[in-house]
């Protein structure tokens, strides 16, 4: 299998996007392509003694900045190291791709370069959130569509749902739509309009409404929302785990009793801190084009690469698109059927 | 001062209520009128040695159940102990109102009974939540209008700016609109539309889009947003809280060791998880009406009641009311002269 990486995306690239995927040769078995400025990257692990093998670069020295238009990507930025990366997935030269770029940047080339899957209106970001018990749920959309109709949050729980069941392997996972109660009159009209079409999908696992604070609590596998409230579910569950893990901190090392406690915890607390930690969960896909197109975050570093190339890896393997593709197209002969 | 509170809202009335009615008489020198079925009032507090100085019960046997149409407070339900009480509030007869009742039900009897401040179209929730270094942040609307206009976030943020002010002592609160992202472009219509009335306030410290990440890490004093997204971010800031605390919980628990470090850390760590907790945070004031109305949490106990009382009993004392009918007119006044 071949992943491409966008070498020049993300506060930490040509670098760490590079020993990440030095390392995913070495311990996931695959080839990597890696897309950027050629005698940067090359230069760049030679003076870092990174591996070269299994590494395959592909020379597109400029970078679409994180400020720019996102459309810019198929205009001025059409030669950069993410828009080549995603040309040559889009022409099977690669099997996926891995992006720590600009999200908007991602989007525009996920859905034009890439391309949608037959029967998807609007690709959704998809991400994977840490709750209760050591599950996950899938917040999907998380931030690529922020007015939304209410066909598109029905494509957001089939893609999810999907997603879902073929990465974390539970069958028909329990799709829920986030609001403001468990009442079906609740929301506003995108809510109230979403619901029944949600209810009546076929082969979804619909469980209504989900409020918010039963999201970490565990209250469904897949959460349907606009991009605008996944957003804010997102970025309100990283703030939140920063200044807990903050307060948490300040309070063990207050005194030497406490430092002493600290010390007693500090391993367990270790391995709980990292159930938290983006870093071990990969990137973010983007669901609904032909091939998986990974999203890692902004500040990534080489273990959170190699971890976005390993959901890459898995999204091939269990043929993820191919899912959204079986999914979609069932919805679209249900709903020919109720006409 | 008077306070009027609903003997017979929240799932622990009502000897909780009432628990909490003697001790705010004893600890906050205030009288107490507490409105529900008196025979009832009296026999609870007689079984559970609740004494009964500076306590005067209003007989109004009939609860509003929690599950009743919001408007029915006007009609079936207009001599229940929540819509007496407010009567009560309305008439003078007491200086503020608390309950734990349905939040429907009292924004409608705040709005109807209570009544709004001259030129406040719609009244919103505000919610204290604990932010990094032992501050808050209030945020407005909590939950009481799902759909909004632009106009409507300039008075959520003018009252909460006020509120902010007089409670915490904080002057030029900075208020920030929760957005996804700082540009002035990021967001839906509502957002878009509402920044630049936001910038033009009189007499507010508007710092701009705030981002869910950084609510709680202290990015803003008000957060101001549509009720449909503060119920999402007060909901899941709870699940956030329920979550890592019990998962901090289980790793204290875990084996020998880790119990001996609970132990060494336990009085610190508690006084961390009290800055957040609810009960003692008091309730929740519903913003915009001519005298303080205090929303208790649906489980609210004798403490809880006591610190809601308190904050009632603040209100008054440094007239909040008055502070957001000054707001309101300024705004009012700077808007005709721009016209």
């Amino acid at each position: 299998m071949r992943i491409i990486i966008d070498g020049m995306g993300g506060d930490l690239a040509p670098l760490e996007p590079l020993r990440g995927a030095a390392e995913a040769v070495r311990e996931l078995g695959v080839e990597m392509i890696v897309t950027g400025g050629e005698a940067k990257l090359r230069a760049c692990a030679g003076e870092n003694g990174i591996p070269l093998d299994g590494i395959t670069f592909v020379d597109a020295p400029r970078v679409i900045p994180m400020e720019a238009e996102p459309t810019s990507l198929l205009k001025e930025y059409s030669d950069c190291s993410m828009a080549v990366g995603m040309k040559m997935a889009a022409d099977g030269e690669g099997d996926a791709f891995v992006s720590a770029g600009s999200t908007g940047a991602l989007l525009v080339g996920a859905t034009f370069l890439v391309k949608r899957i037959k029967g998807v209106k609007r690709p959704a970001i998809g991400t994977m959130i840490p709750a209760q018990g050591g599950r996950f749920y899938l917040l999907c959309d998380a931030g690529a569509n922020h007015d939304c109709r209410p066909e598109m949050l029905t494509q957001f729980a089939v893609m999810g749902s999907a997603y879902y069941e073929k990465i974390i392997g539970t069958e028909r996972p329990r799709v829920g739509l986030i609001n403001i109660g468990a009442e079906e009159t609740k929301g506003t009209e995108l809510q109230v309009a979403a619901l029944p079409l949600l209810k009546n999908l076929p082969g979804i696992h619909f469980i209504g409404n989900v409020e918010a604070r039963d999201l970490p609590l565990g209250g469904c596998d897949v959460a349907v929302c606009d991009g605008f409230i996944g957003n804010i579910v997102l970025k309100l569950t990283e703030g939140m785990g920063k200044f807990i893990g903050g307060a948490v901190k300040e309070v063990l090392m207050q005194n030497l009793k406490t430092k002493l406690g600290a010390l007693l915890i500090a391993s367990e607390f270790g391995a709980f801190k990292k159930t938290l930690d983006y870093k071990e969960t990969g990137g973010a896909p983007i669901l609904g084009v032909t091939r998986p197109v990974i999203k890692a975050h902004g500040s990534s570093d080489a273990r959170a690469f190699k971890n976005a190339i390993r959901q890459a890896k898995s999204c091939v393997e269990r043929d993820v698109s191919g899912a959204i593709e079986a999914g979609v197209a069932r919805q679209k002969a249900a709903a020919r059927e109720n006409v």
